[in-house]
């Protein structure tokens, strides 16, 4: 798999690329990851990659042109799958969404800043819109990094145990039963003695229950999907 | 504010605070962030935090030792308003939260990873969970980066026009309507005629009947809240 993200602070992604499982899925060669600096598209020798809205109002806007030339020279090595652009009125990530993505081999993300793209920009070049939850942040960097992040542990190979992403919370509608590890007694608190037991299908079963009952308290709303 | 972070990760967190809206907000004195590494409190030489799950199966669990000690030594110099932990089984982080979070003085945020922390952790200290959404990721350093953009941007005085927050996505439980910037014709995609008007309460008009429609086709479940 192929990721190309196109960003006007390409700097905000170094950190979350370059260590812990995204960058061990690298160094495995299971994907490659591409930041672009939209700023060497820019329409002038100034940099300039915003202007003000039209029709007024507070905040910048990123202008077409420069978003336009970096698309197509890379669309020129190589077909994307999915042209993604990070935004909060977008479609509400999700891991059935995840799933569908870590399929493809080439995804082109779009990080937008300010108060977004011109909408000409999501009219001709992006295929899907997505948000990660229904709150702003400052730029589409921390989205991309999320969705990259979500992808990337499920691809085969990346995970050191795969069966380890399977009992995630999401992967079967239901969220995670709690975890416990040593030691057995904390201060007082302590390990509950089914855990204990080494009774594999009883502790199975309390998994289970315990997973269904989280899911029933917290968010219903799984359940009835 | 402060915001305090406890990940075993920390380097993950280098760039999102280091560049852009957080840094600035962090040199004009708004907000200390500060990280803390996690394997400082380990249990033994060997920078030991983790152990198997009671009762089997993938993934290592967070022990509850080394947060113990962390947070104690944090709660001995200030009190803490929050002490919240990322994780997917937690309430779904949106705007309103954000918004109430941005409030608070001293805020303490507990990065999971593995298959996260022990449960005697949530029981004893943590005071709300948080998941920015209905996905895994592969540790909880991007959640607390997301939940302290969010939060740090609407900060006073952190972005340079506040007014720009204010017609975010949300903030008025209604998405963004589209904006549009120069070119005014770009190989013969324009913007509409209305936003070149100059006839300000007509804009305004227009602004939001945009956003009511792309409210009602994109997220009908926000009009109904």
């Amino acid at each position: 798999m192929r990721i190309d993200i196109i960003s006007c602070q390409p700097d905000l992604l170094e950190s979350p690329f370059s260590h812990s499982i995204l960058k061990r899925a690298q160094q495995k060669g299971l994907v490659e990851i591409h930041v672009h600096d939209l700023r060497k598209y820019a329409i002038n020798k100034y940099g300039q990659i915003d202007d003000y809205a039209f029709g007024g109002g507070a905040g910048m806007v990123m202008m077409i042109e420069p978003i336009d030339k970096c698309i197509s020279e890379l669309q020129a090595d190589r077909t994307y799958d999915a042209i993604i652009y990070m935004t909060p009125d977008g479609q509400t990530l999700n891991q059935n969404t995840v799933n569908q993505f870590s399929l493809l081999q080439n995804i082109l993300i779009l990080c937008g800043h300010y108060k977004g793209v011109d909408e000409r920009v999501r009219q001709r070049f992006v295929t899907h819109e997505i948000s990660i939850g229904d709150y702003v942040l400052s730029g589409g960097e921390l989205g991309a990094a999320v969705l990259t992040d979500a992808i990337i542990r499920i691809l085969p190979g990346v995970l050191n145990d795969e069966s380890s992403a399977l009992t995630d919370s999401f992967q079967d509608g239901l969220l995670a039963p709690p975890v416990f590890t040593r030691p057995a007694d904390y201060k007082g608190m302590k390990v509950p003695d089914i855990l204990l037991s080494g009774d594999g299908p009883k502790i199975e079963q309390w998994r289970f229950e315990q997973a269904i009952e989280r899911t029933r308290q917290r968010r219903p709303d799984l359940l009835n999907e």
